[in-house]
């Protein structure tokens, strides 16, 4: 039988990593994320820095067409998105655990018996969890955050077919500004 | 204070419908749906087959460039809406309560503090679901789920301007393919 894995994809500061944590805690399983970008980093001798957001996002300031072109063969990015690949089917392969990010739930569907979830919250929500973690300004926090979605929002786009958050690519959608970080692990929990 | 309202938006042949009866049921509040439909079909003189259609979904058959052009002023839809949101309101004043589909949440957005639910299904399981209830064709009932769905997401589009089920517009978003209908019931009822 397949092993049973909760892949958990989430909008910025929403604390969709914070859930996956506390998800698998109260599961007694193991949580991935920055095993999966230690991995990567290690294998393809990227920096921690650089493959964590190039396994995720598309790169800054460029417009979703310029980097879609493939003129020039592979990109770095292909190249990650590749192992990135591996990495995780190995990892769901070792047993039930959560995943969060990295288009895992796209990387599993025909691999693993997932659950799959989406974690959301107003801009408001998740700028000031963000900015009680960073001490930035609110300005610059919106402007961070809606600018990492956008790139997250084009990489799923281009790497999948799919639209990020949209509802039918999830079995749940969480808001975890209205519904509460803990009230967010207690249903997911529930229903593994 | 607001009275606190569930709106339950949901895919056709999905149980929203069974789930937000379920819900009501278990918390002892009304569930409306048909009584909208009754209100405005006695109110309007249409009858309520059709508003019941025309108060949720396109017409057939008209391309929404098409529909959505009022070049010769407002259509029967148009007034259907207008009534359809003075109801839905006047409903959200009275008590706590359930409403499925019609557009509540957007309509209540600003008139309550609504938990906004949105219930999905892949096909087939809809398809399943419906096909025991009509006894109709696998291609028939396909066909007319997805043109039901097309039709809804138009409409939603045009009167709210927003995307149909888009995660950012829900606190709660359910397979009830894969959770179960009875399931959706015991989260929704827990987030009330």
């Amino acid at each position: 039988m397949k092993n049973r894995i909760i892949t958990i994809s989430r909008e910025s500061g929403s604390g969709g990593h914070t859930i996956g944590k506390k998800v698998a805690e109260k599961l007694g399983i193991p949580c991935y994320d920055s095993e999966v970008i230690h991995k990567l980093a290690k294998e393809s001798g990227f920096s921690e820095k650089y493959v964590e957001e190039a396994g995720e996002c598309a790169p800054k300031g460029l417009m979703e067409q310029v980097w879609s072109h493939r003129v020039m063969g592979p990109t770095n990015e292909d190249y990650i998105w590749k192992m990135q690949q591996e990495i995780i089917k190995d990892l769901a392969k070792k047993g039930p655990c959560v995943i969060v990010g990295r288009c895992a739930d796209y990387i599993l569907d025909d691999e693993a018996d997932c659950l799959k979830v989406f974690i959301r919250a107003d801009l408001k929500f998740r700028t000031d969890r963000v900015m009680k973690e960073t001490g930035a300004t609110r300005a610059l926090t919106e402007g961070r955050l809606k600018n990492l979605d956008k790139r997250r929002t084009i990489y799923y786009r281009f790497y999948t077919d799919k639209k990020w958050g949209v509802a039918d690519n999830y079995h749940l959608c969480l808001d975890s500004g209205a519904l509460g970080i803990d009230k967010c692990v207690d249903i997911i929990a529930s229903v593994y």
